[in-house]
């Protein structure tokens, strides 16, 4: 069996997130039914990252086995006519047997859109947080050196068992980009992310940019372990998951 | 009775248009009633154009009428709760009682937006048109020069009658800017345009880029005042109503 490894961007706007529910739609089915259509066999995906709801991707990355020998040209034209148009497959090439889009990765990157305009232009409405309120980047820039690094994220994450696991993350980069007038763009690249932790690490952030959470105490937050004290969970809908990270 | 004048952005892909119509939501429609509901009396809007079932608006101008005196800071946060979240007014300011968002316009700046690269990144599904070949801007931009200015563009309108009644307009300005990789932007300035010819112009502007139609034939299309000959109808969702000109 050949293996290969995807990848796929999404407008999640239109579903219940990566995988696979009985609720309602999610990328994963629509993307197997695709896969399964064109490929003639039953095939089973599994992805680097489960997206929540809303969340959108430009980079998901997945891996299916399958005995075709499939030559991306065209099989992208057809697998492209099958899925929704919320949903590509932007490229496909065949891995070693060993690839898997999880166990493999050394980290990933993940990009959050604030809209702090008083007014939020329609076409940014389900792809950037509106948080009307002004920020200061430097404030933000100074205030997430505290968070580089390996760190215990336990304040930073919604789910308890989880912590109890393992709360410890590396953050390799924290950049803020002001991309256009009142738009600004916070990139994190991890090893690992705990569940909502860039959705809880943006809020907090743009915490900091409006003078609500200092940069001291960003690192009183983070050493605290308690989830009530950082900022609050910034919308599904303003967060993407740019790449995933691999050795090469 | 205050006569105000109100800048309007929204995405057009849910609506059957501008204009009210028993078939189905427009934004003619949703504007009327929320204006109506915050200022407690029936309110008739004029629109600057008259924009097609999926055509955007980054700057589509309004008036109304009206004995309230509006503050535009608490008014817009109120109007734009009332509002889908695709349709938004962005600014409002009392004008002399003559203003009329047509008959005192200089002109109209329309962008029209392609993607040409072989796969669509699901954010521009319904925002620009997928016209996958190489364009060469070059090509374009030579070509386009034949347009500028006053000429019949009885072959760019698909309405006869409209034809017969006066199909004379002035071009000030067309731009071609690549707006980022395999994104190609046209920017045109005109005194007016007659129906559909934007998105004549946009489908013929194409074609040049690809070679499907030389500068030397543009000029021959133009002054042939066939509709037939010049390109094709460019869809709707690559268009944006992006400002009305006025004198001041």
């Amino acid at each position: 069996m050949r293996n290969y490894k995807g990848i796929i961007s999404y407008d999640g706007t239109h579903y219940l997130g990566w995988q696979k529910t009985r609720m309602g739609p999610s990328i994963e089915e629509e993307l197997e039914k695709a896969l399964s259509t064109l490929l003639r066999h039953p095939v089973q995906l599994q992805a680097a990252s489960r997206t929540d709801a809303g969340v959108h991707a430009k980079g998901q990355v997945i891996n299916f086995f399958t005995h075709v020998d499939i030559d991306f040209y065209r099989f992208s034209k057809g697998i492209n006519a099958l899925l929704p148009q919320d949903i590509r497959l932007l490229s496909l090439e065949e891995m070693p047997q060993d690839f898997h889009p999880t166990l493999t990765a050394l980290g990933k990157e993940y990009v959050y859109e604030i809209c702090s305009s008083t007014i939020q232009s329609p076409f940014f409405r389900d792809r950037s947080w509106h948080f009307p309120y002004k920020l200061n980047l430097e404030d933000m820039r100074e205030a997430v050196k505290t968070l580089l690094g390996t760190h215990d994220f336990s304040s930073f994450c919604n789910d308890r068992n989880l912590i109890e696991r393992d709360p410890i993350c590396t953050l390799h980069s924290i950049d803020i980009e002001e991309t256009s007038n009142h738009h600004v763009r916070i990139i994190v690249q991890g090893n690992r992310f705990l569940y909502k932790m860039m959705r809880n690490l943006a809020g907090t952030i743009a915490y900091t940019g409006c003078g609500k959470i200092t940069a001291d105490s960003l690192s009183d937050i983070l050493l605290s372990r308690q989830r009530s004290l950082a900022g609050m969970t910034a919308p599904a809908h303003g967060l993407y998951l740019q790449r995933v990270l691999y050795s090469l």
